[in-house]
């Protein structure tokens, strides 16, 4: 499923571990669906919390969730006692993100001793029909010793 | 102190009416600080809900009122009817978001009939004295007759 | 092999005679080796016009036929009479270009009848032997009537 | 005029010795006009060598002097001996590249014991008159002990 082997056995642990003590991530109810190593997904159900003047998801979320999505597939990688930190990223929204859950899928394109490189798709699923609605690119850097450095 | 000449009067008040109907803005507590034509500043305070799990604003909350900085300093210079849709931004991050108050200034580079370009430039107050943050690149499209459509 | 209908039958000859045209490609000596519906492959031999003081390919034209790359795939799916210009584009450099060929492959992520988004993988060859060294993510805005404007 | 300490006296002479290494800069005739700590101007007259099928500028080639502008920039804050490496640039273009002479100007943002970024502003002059054509966002990575390594 991956090509990546992970340095942890409890990789996916140290994620969800991770992803738990976000504050923002608790608050606006996104998950993390699915970890491997290389690769993580997060879902975010649609709120008011996370709406802009149109009724979608706003831009903000959406590059928030392709973030973190690329930021916990590259510390799915990392040894433990390694963190990650976004050192840039870039998104091209596609369309606009309409409908009722929010899905990010981020993919470790070039995993680096100091820098990774990763890609996300963003799709939003509307009446059950899932189609893209970001692609992101990203720059982390991993953090030696500091585990709690997350996006 | 702004170069560009404003398509309508009440522009202030048009991107601080679209800014009321989003959600997410109004949900972390994010308020416009000062709107120029082709400015706009944002303002959000430290809270649990815009954290990452090391204390600090969370990466995609940076981007997200990056994000909303610039469009509305593109929403800014727009005809009355007209919207701003964000294509696509770019963010780098110099250094932790850390303190109590997050500040996001946008400001448009090129004012386009199809396309605007904006860059951002976002601050964190810690302790009272503010600091870079981040810089963002961002290009946006005019939805002509759809004030409804920022960000 | 592609999602997309082109709209016009001689899309590939629409390309190559494009890029003909561009005395830098013809210049370095780059070449389109493969066009789709939706796709399009560059090549660059190393020469000296291309190298850095390292004896890499330069980082610049890494970005320039990712850039090209992601023109064409766009291009190709543009109408008789339509151009299409360079909006943006990012580049990250996964490793460096150190090899005899260079080949950029571009891909249309979301064909827009406004504003097209790519994405292009770099590939360096060094002793025969393939490897990632670049990725780019892209938006192009279609020109109507003017076949003429190409990246 | 700099906010920048430079690390080393002969900073200048250090960034004219590297740019006149490059063959692509030296093949295209571009040219180091300015430096400054934190600071890289680089000139370009057009030719048919860095011309695209409408007769502008390549904006392959804005992408490649205002990456050379930032590396530069980040380059003249370096030590002797260290180097520094493109980690990854974003460019908006915001006009057409047509005109006699291409300028990048390219400035340390956050200069970094590892990353650095900068941002550059490549204009265009035409009869004369000079314009802003594009702009760049740019992360480097400092390479300790190869001063052979820029772009």
């Amino acid at each position: 499923m991956s090509a990546y082997e992970p340095r942890r056995p409890d990789f996916e642990q140290a994620v969800r571990t991770s992803f738990g003590k976000q504050g923002m991530m608790r608050h606006i109810r996104a998950s993390v669906a699915k970890v491997e190593p290389g690769f993580c997904e997060i879902h975010l159900p649609y709120s008011d919390d996370v709406s802009q003047q149109h009724g979608f998801f706003h831009g903000g979320v959406v590059g928030t969730i392709a973030d973190n999505a690329g930021g916990y597939a590259a510390f799915s990688l990392m040894a433990d006692g390694d963190g990650i930190l976004s050192v840039e990223y870039k998104l091209n929204i596609t369309a606009p993100a309409d409908g009722e859950l929010l899905i990010a899928r981020g993919r470790v394109v070039r995993p680096g001793r100091t820098l990774s490189v990763t890609t996300a798709e963003v799709t939003v699923v509307k009446d059950g029909k899932e189609s893209v609605c970001a692609i992101m690119q990203q720059t982390l850097m991993r953090i030696i010793g500091n585990p709690n450095v997350v996006g």
